[in-house]
């Protein structure tokens, strides 16, 4: 794995050094929005994500301290949650959202945008909780 | 230049089809914090940004809407601008700087930042106009 280098003291330039490229935001997305937690399931998403991209992500996210694993099916399969770190970063990519949805001219997520637009602070709280909720549960069954 | 492919409907993906590198969010950090203009004052900043890189990234960003160029110091030298699409990405940025604050213990910007917790919107709305207010006389001057 490539390691990650802090470039500076800046905190912007900090979550870039881990998170700035094309793939690990939507990585979480797809985990954050809609409750992916499978190598299987990354790979289906529109983007078309590489295996070996994908494959050299999640090993990033795990080292980092963003998602660690657990086992699915009765430990057959291996699956991903979110940690608190990571879970902080919603209002980063519901931010990324918004600015999408304004210049990007497309709006596949009507519900959730509309109810962003109303009460984003409410928005995030909400899902902020299920998915803590989530990761307390998860980890309990480790 | 690399072209920019857009991969998917997703708003999220929209954003990282441009700026979903190490590189485009520092540049523009660089413009809409510390007010920097010129390809030598992004050449300094602690992060050490080769010059192709840099080269790169602004005809990029040029290319794609997200600044202008204008000249400085009676056209010795070339100066560039934010246009609106690149300052209403503040909310993301001011989002990254909140997190790395919190996960990367450090906090170069201190005050910046306590304002940032103190009234979010606020500082941002005005950071918004001041922007808007720089980018509409520049235009004027061109």
């Amino acid at each position: 794995m490539k390691e990650v280098v802090r470039r500076s003291e800046c905190p912007v330039s900090f979550c870039l050094d881990f998170l700035g490229d094309k793939w690990s935001f939507l990585i979480l997305r797809d985990m954050i929005f809609d409750g992916k937690t499978s190598f299987g399931e990354f790979l289906e998403s529109p983007e078309g994500i590489a295996t070996n991209i994908l494959t050299a992500r999640l090993k990033m996210l795990e080292a980092e301290g963003f998602i660690f694993r657990y086992p699915l099916d009765g430990k057959v399969r291996t699956g991903y949650c979110l940690t608190r770190k990571a879970i902080e970063l919603i209002p980063i990519i519901v931010e990324m959202l918004l600015w999408g949805v304004k210049y990007g001219q497309t709006n596949p997520r009507r519900e959730q945008i509309n109810a962003l637009k109303k009460d984003k602070e409410g928005v995030i709280d909400r899902l902020t909780e299920k998915l803590l909720k989530r990761t307390r549960d998860t980890q309990k069954q480790l």
